[in-house]
């Protein structure tokens, strides 16, 4: 085999996952949500692209209403690494296609033409780093001849909720760790249940996995073969971003980006390119879940043997076959059996584990409703750190507010609250009209309405403080930023 | 007939309601629960009691922990009264027995010896008080004679839950709205669906109530013939309480009341007496329920097509039969049926409808575990209003506090927590350290740790403070009181 080529990971971090409600939501969609051991997908992603060999640089792409949680929980990841992340923002999402477009393009301008562009959903969980990694290699060889390389999954049950690719000639075999790879004959989508057990049955398919490895030059030459109304769009987006003041942070324009069709790089490009004999398929032999479901979070932890699991404070009567996640309440199930339990802050679900794909039918209802729990959880991340809405009323209104080391909220007035600030952790460097000042813990200050004021930490520790907000409108909208380390003022 | 005798209704409020948790706590419970309606069981009955004609008097006989909750539910229930309301206090709870055998020797004591002390347990539900009173005159006739009248309801359904009472020959017939009245033959405890398919059947089986008619002078008698021994250790405790120094509150002592036997007035004189003949009952034709389990809640309000109903902000997906008490949080079922569903601030019951009885092993489990929420909700009621616990982390505790127009918190201490109170709502006559002043909305005062401070409302309107404290211990016990209202001061 020829010296492994360089990889270039590029992370697709989008996706509502409204079948996750109410754990994920608009705001904090599935790469974001905890699984049961705490740590995210998209951490999980991160994780497992950093670990990689020959890694000079990430690219993630993703909203640019995720970039500051995205990077906090890049550098929140333990065990250090010199390869760059680079991120390109988009405006809103527009499927996979141009997103890979884009990427592509830019990593050509950025001299990786040659590299191997491994494309990783966020939103996937592989639990087995070896394997994965020695999936990679294979592919990435593969790859580096200039091949469109997908990685398919050997099924494990006649699974409807995938679609499929049916293999052909075997053009390597396995070899030690290193899997096998065929030909994609054909594409198939998600299949009825007759026909995903013959599929089973017959040996030859393999779940799309989503993933695909191929060089920056290879896929370019693909689109302009198979798609070339999405290059044409994606490559004014590429200029553009080469062009930009920051070599780190791409920020793609909403007008462009509206421009490019929106449609998967399967339709654009796989399936298309597989009826040319273009595609191969590497087989992999590593465990492999899209996280689809609240089933599939459930059967991460293991069940007692009433067939009971989750987490949290629990009370189970007479119950079986049930997954709760409890939050900082406690759950109690009396005589049921085969639920799935979601309790957080401000919502909770109670979904029977055969209609779990209906879920997403909760999240419809609310947004239908102008109900706020389809998007926000109560504690919203900011760029700053975070605040969570402890209690709300006529005239009131109090928040809990976290401000990172480092950190600072911007320069803002209110026209029609006041604020009290109590500091309960931390020391807060506080600018409340003129003065600029010190608080510690156990002290407080008063800023009344149309005052400039700056909430800092500039300790080596969090701050934390409780805010009690007084006023006739107490909405997020009330606010005149002068000065903000994060972009967030007016031009 | 002859003219009706005056009534003394005595209301018998205790009883832990543990197969309604979580609305229904230790420290709330059953006859401190909002219906759906918002009204809870003890104002319904204290309604129901005040509303009979001839009442000059109302005991109370309750837990002394419950004292202040039961003053405010009788203030605030709508149309004046000029009846006088007595309060007979409990140091724990000790059946039916001693409580009327207390209760009647109090009575005789007060010269309400030929009244009719109608006994009326505190979390029955009973809709129609014209019914309700006719049935109320024809006991209270009857027992003016000397008899000992128990209400039997008319059943409707085979229940097990309840005990039955056996009727034998008619002493009055039904005339009007007045029901008929029976000789009881027999007391039968709750009993298998077999028999109590049969008593239905028979038709001369009625539901035995809880509810009893008698003067004093007759139960006292019947005690002296059927309990001698209860009626003993009754006699000083009533003694004491004649010549205890206030005539509406009256507390028995603890070491007196644990000498009398825990025995109901069921098993202590109803079964003997009617074995004796003694007995009579009057067959109610109003509609009644003990609510006695989540599934009598339940039928209180109206389900709609698929047969789901409840309160609050609710999602249906796919949802048949289903109960869904939501307070300040989403629920949201899917593809699920036949459950009953009640969220709480700090816990959440997820029960299915044949399984309602288990629900009281949830508590028994919760306090196996020392759990707070058996006991507790996360709003405690006080003699001068109510907090709420917001959130609690090391180093602080967010309370909104709530002092009702009129009412005073004590004059008090504390050794390891300075408070920082922010007024939200209403005026706020705080006493902090030597100095003494008014405090409104949007203005905030610092109590600092061994600084003597008091809060007040002098307004008519209801105060409102977010208070902040903050310090290393911020047990409820870190409090040293100089003066207190409500008797909360060391002797």
């Amino acid at each position: 085999m020829s010296p492994s080529p360089s990889l270039l990971p590029m992370i697709l971090s989008g996706g509502a996952g409204t079948r996750l409600w109410p754990l994920s939501r608009e705001a904090a969609p599935k790469p974001f949500m905890p699984l049961p051991d705490g740590e995210t997908l998209l951490a999980k992603t991160a994780a497992r692209a950093f670990a990689l060999r020959d890694v000079d640089a990430v690219i993630t792409i993703t909203n640019r209403d995720y970039y500051f949680h995205t990077k906090d929980t890049y550098a929140a990841m333990t065990g250090a690494t010199s390869a760059q992340a680079i991120y390109v923002l988009e405006p809103f999402g527009r499927n996979t296609a141009p997103a890979v477009a884009v990427g592509a393009l830019c990593a050509i301008a950025r001299g990786f033409g040659e590299h191997v562009l491994l494309v990783m959903p966020a939103d996937h969980l592989i639990r087995d780093q070896r394997a994965f990694a020695a999936a990679v290699d294979r592919a990435a060889a593969l790859a580096a001849t200039g091949a469109l390389v997908t990685f398919g999954i050997t099924p494990t049950h006649p699974e409807t909720g995938f679609g499929y690719i049916e293999c052909g000639e075997l053009l390597v075999s396995d070899e030690g760790h290193a899997p096998p790879a065929y030909r994609a004959r054909r594409f198939v989508e998600k299949p009825q249940l007759a026909v995903a057990r013959e599929y089973l049955t017959q040996g030859h398919y393999a779940w799309n996995s989503g993933m695909f490895a191929f060089t920056p030059n290879a896929i370019i030459a693909a689109f302009a073969r198979h798609a070339p109304g999405v290059l044409a769009a994606a490559r004014p987006i590429a200029q553009a971003l080469g062009s930009a003041a920051s070599i780190q942070m791409l920020e793609i324009d909403a007008a462009s980006f509206a421009a490019v069709p929106d449609i998967s790089i399967d339709y654009a490009i796989m399936e298309r390119a597989a009826e040319a004999g273009e595609v191969a398929v590497v087989r992999g032999a590593f465990d492999w879940s899209d996280v689809g479901s609240w089933q599939a979070v459930a059967a991460l932890t293991i069940a007692d043997d009433d067939g009971n699991h989750g987490q949290g404070e629990r009370v189970a009567i007479a119950t079986r076959g049930t997954y709760v996640h409890a939050a900082d309440r406690v759950v109690a199930t009396v005589g049921v059996e085969n639920l799935v339990i979601v309790d957080t802050p401000d919502a909770v679900l109670i979904a029977h584990r055969d209609h779990l794909q209906r879920v997403k039918d909760v999240v419809g209802e609310l947004k239908a409703r102008g109900h706020d729990a389809y998007k926000l959880h109560r504690t919203v991340s900011r760029p700053w750190g975070a605040y969570t809405v402890l209690e709300e009323a006529p005239g009131f209104k109090i928040k809990r507010i976290e401000v990172r080391p480092g950190a600072s909220l911007s320069l803002q007035l209110h026209h029609r609250r006041s604020e009290h600030w109590v500091i309960v952790r931390g020391v807060a460097r506080v600018t409340n009209g003129d003065r600029e000042f010190d608080v510690h813990p156990n002290e407080s200050t008063y800023i009344p309405v149309e005052t400039r004021h700056r909430l800092e930490n500039r300790a080596s520790e969090p701050l934390v403080i409780i805010e009690v907000q007084c006023g006739d409108y107490l909405g997020e909208d009330d606010i005149v930023r002068f000065e903000d380390k994060y972009g967030r003022t007016p031009a």
